[in-house]
């Protein structure tokens, strides 16, 4: 019989610790802290609080759990330190079945691993849709890890801690998150379409109207059809529209529309989460409703927007942008590295140029737009929190500048008579860090830095560089500019340098719309998920639609400190099955708040 | 009559306003100010004073007697706000002789420049030879110095101001700088080889063995011999070498010998003074000398050295380094850009790599070495003195390195959970500064500085840069390099970021050689010129001999910020013949030393 919540919630402290003994690996302390913030809600509470209850524990505790933790062993190596649990997750992972020179390989890993930080090399192998790593990986995952600096390490330690007593949970409360496996898997299956170049490689790079990206715009459709949409079609920029119909019996004469969506294009060598979450996660609503033969008081319309990223030609959001009208002509003329223009691609795809002035859409007709996004950074990823609170999507501006002070000899010009243009840089650079960290929630990056044909025995007599500006509002984003280009001016007259900078993108902040952002936060909540809002960096397609109608936006945890645009994007089918619920509670929500 | 120095010194202060009247334009406080410091001991001295004078007058009277010179003028507007002298001046240069484009450019010039800078363009026209700059010349200066921060650009016009007084000087005292011009037309006509590719464009450069290379050699054997050196010969690794024999009355069996020289090759696209400078100052003192059929009682050694700029093989001070037996027949493996081997190279220059080994000197056959060097720094230049004593050669330390962080996204990654390589840097650049300018001597650069495949919007996730560091002891050098070490570490650790250094140049300090650098102070002092004693912080052929032997260097002032390693390489023939007659000095008080 699996373990309940209500029967863990009554327990005494001594039956509660039975219950969950051997979650952590030889150290009952966390269960047993945890335990004094029943009664637990969910599952997800409950996994949240064990993961508290280790990070309040402090570094003395969380380094004896990480070294209570057997060494990754292989098959020769199945030792007493190995508990039941262990033995049968590392033979999931096909780790008892290890060749001669993996075996070796992995106790040099082990050697080295040990020898750097003083700790085993802790990985929750049966990975984040709880099937068993491969082999190959596991090597992998163990050298790039080598490479961390310790505290993070000891961190990614510990998150593999939480993700092991996860799955564990998972088995003793007999719960499988299936629709988070659903999810998990449709994108999985998405991911085989690649563009050539990057197929031959393993990598995904689905760039705008390639023809793996007509593959996956088709697979879509088969996907959004068979979960139950009522109408799905290829809009006319390659959008893949499907349609959930609002229950007949509703007394209002046209239903209103909520939109939902994300991108299925990628970067070049991307991973396989950003955007088509977005997709998957209202699929597999649409999914469970016309299995229950469910329909909601409003029409569910979910867009799969075929260019979000700016691959192929230089046309970032050209596919949420033909929705608010912001489709620019011009784009048609501009060619791909092949030559390709953009219109002859559309005309190749089947896309009636013609039709995309009608895709803008009627925002009487909407009541707004809601997008489910993996994080793309390492928040709720170091929280141990799988959901997170959209706030606002960051307004930005973007400079390219250089400074020009004067090049001299290294050894014959003495320091006060130098004009140092990089020295100029690196005191900018301190600034923006400092000035962005003051905000809380803004943030400052120079990401392009260098001295031209710089000469370890010249002062540097130019140095170039990127600004990256941004914040929650356009107000707090533009007193972060104004106090930036306030220090850059400053140094330059102190230091006797000159500096020219050129603005290259200006984007609005799209703040999330009040009452959208409170009903993710009421379906976070019902999951018993701590809340947590964060504004959100990168641009989403939501902050196209922001432009005509309220807009909020909910993200889903990463690992591997929340990397993106990199084919180590990761997320497990846990937290898309949270998002999976989230997202229904929002949908339920808007029905009884229209009902 | 030509003025004198008597007759100044004895004036009354109006007497000597008088005499030199005009010297300064509409602006007799400078030689009323200068006045008080009679009794002027040379004509350097009385130019000194008056620079000073500026130089105390405080910035309202500089920028007044910078505003009372006319502007540049062409033909068309020889005007009355120009005084006889700039009219003589201008016209030498030939600026009214200009072409209506050359005109309509000037008058465009004039406007952007005093619109920039407030006063007008203040260049001495009549140039460092004193013989007039050609139109295209002062055009390009002209635009060039329009380019420039308005500090710096003030203090290059006060100093063209006092060049065009030196010139005035000159003539109102009837002195010409002969010995200087002749070192200047030596070194112009030197200028003439140049390596192909080079030569065509009118740039100068000339590495080890090329056909230009070659050339100079033979050039230079000519100008010894015909100066009046008793033997000259090319040895094995292509040094010129002249020996001045001790007049034949010496008492000593065997005569000691002073060693003097500097290296002949350049950089690519070099100056024309950088090295020359130091062999044909000595050549024009035993032309001198053997004009008079006058004999030191000491043989003079000139060695115009083939190699001190590694340029065409990796082997720099080759030609110093094998008179101190440091040779290393390793390099004779390495090949040039074409592939042709030194081995080869030496071969087809007919030099003998079996006598390599014989051309280390004995020291106790030694006095010392002396070399005269263009200073290739902005101190003398700024300082207003033609001529400073070197007081070590530094010794420096050379780093490669590269901090690694964590690469993120610029939008999703918070202040505070960021690993930014970058930023580490930027805090070592701005450490190694501070740190340097504090011993007052030592100098550190980061020169070389980069963000590999950095962008816009991604966090750096590495950084690579290089340390410079140098000080005049070896002592003060390493506890320079120790502090910097331990910063970038702190550093690391503070952000939890991993760094690799690599040196790749370690060289010792040469300080000067007490009795040796107190002989040029007293040559120097001889000519009324204010001392000023100074590290090197370029390395020169007197680091290798200092192996061997005492040496102590003299620098003389470049123009332009002391610029070198650039076709902007400039000194007057005025400084030049300040340092025939400082080493004329230095050779006379030996000769009373040894006697």
């Amino acid at each position: 019989m699996p373990l309940t919540l209500d029967q863990l919630n009554a327990a005494t402290p001594a039956e509660a610790a039975a219950l969950l003994d051997g979650l952590y690996e030889h150290s009952p302390w966390v269960v047993e802290t945890a335990m004094a913030q029943r009664p637990f809600r969910s599952l997800a509470h409950l996994k949240h609080a064990c993961a508290k209850a280790v990070t309040e524990g402090g570094l003395d505790k969380q380094l004896a759990l990480i070294r209570a933790h057997p060494e990754l062993a292989g098959k020769a190596m199945v030792s007493k330190s190995l508990t039941a649990e262990s033995t049968n997750e590392q033979s999931k992972a096909g780790l008892t079945d290890c060749s001669p020179a993996e075996f070796a390989q992995l106790q040099q890993l082990n050697a080295d691993y040990n020898a750097k930080f003083g700790f085993p090399f802790i990985l929750a192998v049966r990975g984040p849709r709880g099937m068993g790593l491969p082999r190959a990986e596991i090597i992998a995952t163990f050298k790039r890890r080598l490479a961390h600096p310790v505290a993070y390490e000891r961190e990614e330690c510990l998150r593999n801690i939480h993700r092991i007593a996860e799955i564990r949970l998972n088995d003793k409360f007999g719960v499988e998150p299936t629709l988070g496996h659903r999810v998990w898997d449709w994108q999985e299956t998405l991911a085989q379409h690649s563009d050539p170049g990057f197929a031959e490689k393993g990598q995904l790079t689905v760039t705008y109207l390639t023809e793996a990206h007509r593959a996956c715009a088709q697979h879509l459709l088969k996907d959004m059809r068979e979960a139950g949409f009522d109408e799905v079609h290829i809009d006319a920029v390659g959008n893949v529209v499907g349609r959930y119909r609002a229950a007949k019996t509703s007394a209002k004469t046209s239903a209103m529309t909520l939109m939902t969506g994300s991108h299925y294009d990628t970067v070049r060598n991307g991973g396989k989460y950003d955007g088509r979450l977005g997709i998957y996660v209202p699929i597999a609503c649409v999914a469970e409703l016309a299995a229950q033969g469910r329909r909601l008081p409003y029409d569910l319309e979910l867009v799969a927007f075929a260019e979000e990223e700016g691959q192929r030609y230089k046309a970032t959001f050209l596919a949420s942008g033909a929705l608010v009208g912001q489709f620019d002509p011009a784009w048609l003329a501009q060619k791909d590295a092949d030559g390709v223009a953009m219109r002859e691609a559309m005309a190749n795809s089947g896309l009636r140029i013609d039709d995309i002035g009608k895709l803008r859409r009627d925002p009487t007709q909407y009541l707004g737009f809601v997008e489910v996004h993996i994080e793309q950074g390492p928040v709720l990823n170091e929280l141990n929190l799988p959901l997170g609170i959209v706030t606002s999507i960051n307004g930005s501006v973007r400079y390219l500048g250089e400074v020009q002070g004067m090049a001299s000899h290294a050894g014959t010009t003495p320091m006060d008579r130098r004009r140092d243009a990089a020295a100029a840089v690196a005191e900018l650079v301190l600034f923006v860090e400092k000035r962005a960290a003051q905000d809380g929630d803004s943030v400052g990056t120079v990401g392009y830095l260098q001295v031209p044909h710089g000469s370890t025995n010249v002062v540097p007599g130019r140095c170039q560089f990127t600004l990256d500006l941004r914040a929650p509002t356009d107000v707090q984003r533009d007193a972060l500019v104004a106090d930036v280009l306030a220090e850059l001016q400053a140094i330059g007259e102190r230091r006797g340098v000159r500096y020219s900078l050129e603005e290259t993108v200006r984007a609005a902040a799209a703040p999330s719309h009040p009452a959208w952002q409170a009903r993710w936060e009421r379906a976070v909540d019902a999951l018993g998920v701590p809340l947590h809002r964060l504004p959100s960096g990168a641009g989403h397609d939501a902050m196209k639609l922001h432009e005509l109608m309220p807009q909020a936006m909910l993200f889903v945890r990463g690992q591997n400190a929340g990397i993106s645009h990199n084919p180590l994007e990761s997320s497990t089918s846990d937290d898309m099955q949270l998002a999976v619920e989230a997202f229904q509670g929002l949908l339920d929500q808007l029905a009884t708040d229209m009902a």
